[in-house]
């Protein structure tokens, strides 16, 4: 077995763990697999005041050691029994920094443990195997593997477009995932098109991501479509089947609005790596608009100075306020808004379709057409329409999790592909929940648990880059998904909003800079006590279902004594947040 | 009649007033004594359809104005009679904006009734004369004259205080306001100490303002102080009186901690002046701690920079941060709550007495005394708790509340003695209700109205600047205490906190730069609508009340045909802040 060679230490008694907010715990560290479990009484699981405290190892996302001698003597050269004495004496401190962005340290005695325990979560948490994460060998007794990933068929969602118009169907012209690797097999496109002019259209666009339908606004019948760049390259190239497939999409409207997420200089450079934009000439009904929204390095970078600023304590607020502005992540935030209120602007006061694509078409553009959704669909904001939205527009339609995700804010490893666009993404949501507080159905606790979960989970729901990949992993056969657990009776009720009332209209946020704010339920989750913020949330849960005792999350410290089947991942995250 | 003389015009029709979130409103504007009145159909008080808008002239802060010319044609020297048709036909745009920070516009036809109806506005809002003030003229028929004013009596607080220890006393040393003119009547001492002490001890502090007892912790037995600075002097005079008074506060305590306002630098330069701050020579049991707050001018100025960024519309995330940043407001809260705490913690965790000032000892000092009964004493924390606090630290101790709050953030006046160091200790408790949402039985709307009332109040109780000046314009018998109405159970209801429970508990706030918040309900209070965050309050309301329909507030625009007699301050507020 691969992971037994990765660990060089087993078990370690003595160790303390440490963790803002908590009292320190003594215990025994034992290094499985795939957890950290500090047991505070050796093989006393189920005794009376014993605590099992776990982590899942991939949540681990930078491991820092320092040795401290204990006993000090002067520095002798010839006595070489003294020297030996203070390495047995040494006390190692490691400092585990999670990508759920909570910070927790182990004082362990002696430094070859330390070293040893510090390596083997070093090697383990970088096991970039697929096959071999958790969610594969995750067996809770409660769940059946086959749950939850039925739950939102893409199917059932076209169907109901298609009752509703003739207009759009179902094409299943990437059954094989040939024409373009990162799509599902299923995607709705015109009525009007073949899907010989598909396969076409799909060579002239970067990947294949050849347009289609992301969302149709039942309320004027106009819609939103999504694709990556076309490839007009340096030779201005154009492709026949593509404008006819857009301009089948406008189904007789007379004109489109292209939402490019590139800026047009951007766009236009594009064309010496062959892609570019599309030129007013061949698509005479489409207006562009160029929206410049930041991915890729950038939008990491601006990630991990946000959180290094969050986590300094020695700040003025001169210094904290400009180290915010220098991050640039609210205007992240800002741009986003702005651009999805664009987007839905477009459909709901001009009456106009949509295309959004900037580069790839696998990350802004799925940021833009998402958050147009939450703010024009009163279905996208309950619970289950959120996450057959994340489903639809996210998982399966392909954005890379498993690149933009395998590193969080504190990793010193080489980034290769990360960016928190998700994360922007479920900030943006957070934006408009505080802005309208009774139109989300869902809580800003399922948000923490998305963004928990799109970087380390015992759920598949996360894993791969594309369908065609889960498809090859066999995530749907061997994984449990992440929804049959949020959807379980007990975990939905954590989950609502209880203040929700059904709002029918569009949301139009403010965009305002002085409107946004830092999502401090997030960034400052494990730097300050959001013990009475969350007693408030609990009183107002308590108040609408007329119940007597706090519900779930507060209830104490039961959790944390919880095996591995019941979760594990949440055990760490349920004990550092109580005050 | 003095007022007559000011209003030039007192009638203008078909005038549109505007105001941020409110459809314009078209109607006849009158101009009384106090008030500015738009009648949306003339003489239809009452009638189905009729609307009338009531603002105070006292809230108006500054005015501008512009004149349009309608008509417009060539310019021609020859054509008088076309010159002067083109005077007829303008419109006039008179810029009200207010000390609550909303702004009005009203356009008015005809260039002379503008510029009339804004120098009769100009002149009434500068009324400098207290007795002139609306307060003396306010008779609702729901209220007597003197209810409100016995409510918080200084007398019974420190009655209690005198149940539990015998070793303080109430003294009557300035009953005729000869010792000292800002302090009240009736101050609490150290029993041991005689009223000729205190005579002599008040010659050598600033204004008279000898160390009195601002609080006693029952808890520990421990108390805090407040005074001015000591005068010291370029001659390092002493006064042994003060220097018995100061030791008998410890009450055979080993030690005390002198807070002082202003930087150690400031301290010692004041002693050219006069003043100085406690040599250790002289008071060896006290140990001196410098923690400088802002105040004047430069208070001011932050004030008015901060609401000149929230007011801009045209920034970006960058320029709106950095503008945030360089207001230096939020550094103000950071620095008041950060040595309110460092009080409480001398008091609570140190067990020693605390004696605070600065120089005057009637602004940063009542700041901090103020909010550290609020983080120290769960009775400060209920409503009437918290405005007997204010009545006793603020209004009673003699904050000067007319020179402070003339003006404020919009004046181009020459500004005197204006700064908003009340507005900061509102907005500090509006940081410690955030971050305890239950601990606190007031809501935010509260504070909203005591900052509304400090700059233009039909209530006598902000009036002057210290209780002799307020005996003599005979306050409390010739005008209404906000206290009254603020205790009418309709109005009551409005302001509790449905969340509260009684926590026993000292609230240790969070001070770090990443916790403390603009303070949007204020603001961005009539800059983006606060409709549905009023609506999710309201919600949460009617869930504890247990009621179907949403209460007070948010009934309808009913309150806007209000009579003046029922509240007029808050009509437009009131029409304001519906979306």
């Amino acid at each position: 077995m691969e992971f037994a060679e990765l660990i060089k230490t087993a078990t370690v008694e003595h160790v303390q763990l440490s963790c803002p907010g908590l009292p320190p715990v003594k215990g025994t560290l034992c290094v499985t697999s795939h957890h950290l479990l500090l047991s505070s009484q050796p093989g006393g699981h189920g005794e009376p005041g014993a605590e099992e405290l776990w982590l899942l190892i991939r949540n681990v996302d930078a491991v820092e050691k320092s040795v401290q001698n204990l006993g000090w003597y002067q520095p002798s050269r010839t006595n070489r029994s003294q020297q030996e004495t203070r390495v047995v004496n040494s006390l190692g401190t490691i400092t585990l920094k999670c990508k759920d962005l909570k910070v927790l340290q182990l004082e362990i005695p002696g430094m070859e443990e330390c070293l040893n325990i510090a390596s083997s979560i070093e090697a383990l948490s970088s096991v970039d195997s697929v096959m071999s994460m958790y969610p594969f060998f995750y067996r809770p007794r409660s769940m059946k593997l086959t749950d939850g990933w039925q739950l939102y068929p893409l199917q059932h969602y076209y169907q109901q477009i298609t009752a509703l118009t003739g207009a759009w169907r179902l094409s299943c012209v990437n059954q094989e995932f040939t024409i373009c690797a990162s799509y599902p097999p299923a995607v709705v496109v015109p009525a009007a098109v073949d899907d010989n002019v598909l396969k076409k259209a799909a060579r002239f666009r970067q990947g294949g991501r050849f347009p289609v339908l992301s969302y149709y606004h039942k309320k004027n019948g106009t819609v939103m479509l999504r694709s990556s760049q076309p490839l007009i390259g340096p030779n201005k190239k154009h492709c026949q089947e593509d404008q006819l497939l857009l301009s089948a999409c406008l189904a007789g409207r007379e004109r489109g609005f292209i939402i490019d997420t590139r800026s047009a200089q951007a766009a236009k450079q594009a064309r010496v790596m062959g892609g570019g934009t599309e030129p007013r000439s061949s698509y005479p009904c489409w207006r562009r608009l160029h929206r410049p929204l930041e991915r890729g390095r950038p939008l990491q970078e601006s990630f991990m100075k946000l959180v290094e600023a969050c986590n300094d304590p020695s700040l003025s607020m001169d210094r904290w306020l400009s180290k915010l502005e220098s991050s640039k992540w609210l205007a992240h935030v800002k741009g986003a808004l702005s651009t999805a209120c664009l987007a839905a602007q477009c459909m709901e006061r001009e009456e106009a379709g949509v295309l959004v694509h900037g580069a790839e078409g696998t990350d802004t553009t799925l940021l833009v057409t998402a958050l147009a959704q939450v703010i024009l669909d009163p279905d996208c904001r309950t619970l289950t329409g959120f996450q057959g939205l994340l489903e639809r527009e996210w998982i399966q339609a392909g954005h890379p999790f498993h690149s933009r995700c395998t590193r969080s804010a504190y990793s010193h490893a080489r980034l290769k592909q990360e960016a928190p666009v998700f994360l922007l993404f479920l900030d943006c949501v957070r934006q408009l929940g505080r802005q309208f507080p009774l139109s989300l159905q869902f809580s800003e606790r399922l948000l923490l648990v998305l963004f928990e979960h799109t970087y380390a989970s015992c759920y598949g729901t996360f894993l791969c880059n594309s369908e065609k990949e889960r498809c090859l992993c066999e995530v749907k056969e061997k994984t449990h998904s992440l929804w049959s657990w949020l959807n379980q009776p007990s975990e939905r009720q954590d989950l609502l909003n209880p203040l929700y009332t059904h709002n029918p209209l569009v949301i139009w946020p403010s965009v305002a800079p002085q409107s946004l704010q830092l999502w401090q339920g997030l960034f400052l989750r494990w730097i300050r006590s959001s013990h009475y913020l969350e007693e408030a949330w609990a009183e107002i849960q308590c108040l609408v279902t007329g119940c007597e005792e706090v519900p779930g999350e507060h209830a104490g410290h039961a959790q944390c004594h919880s095996p591995p089947d019941a979760a594990p991942p949440r055990t760490l995250t349920e004990t550092g947040s109580k005050g």
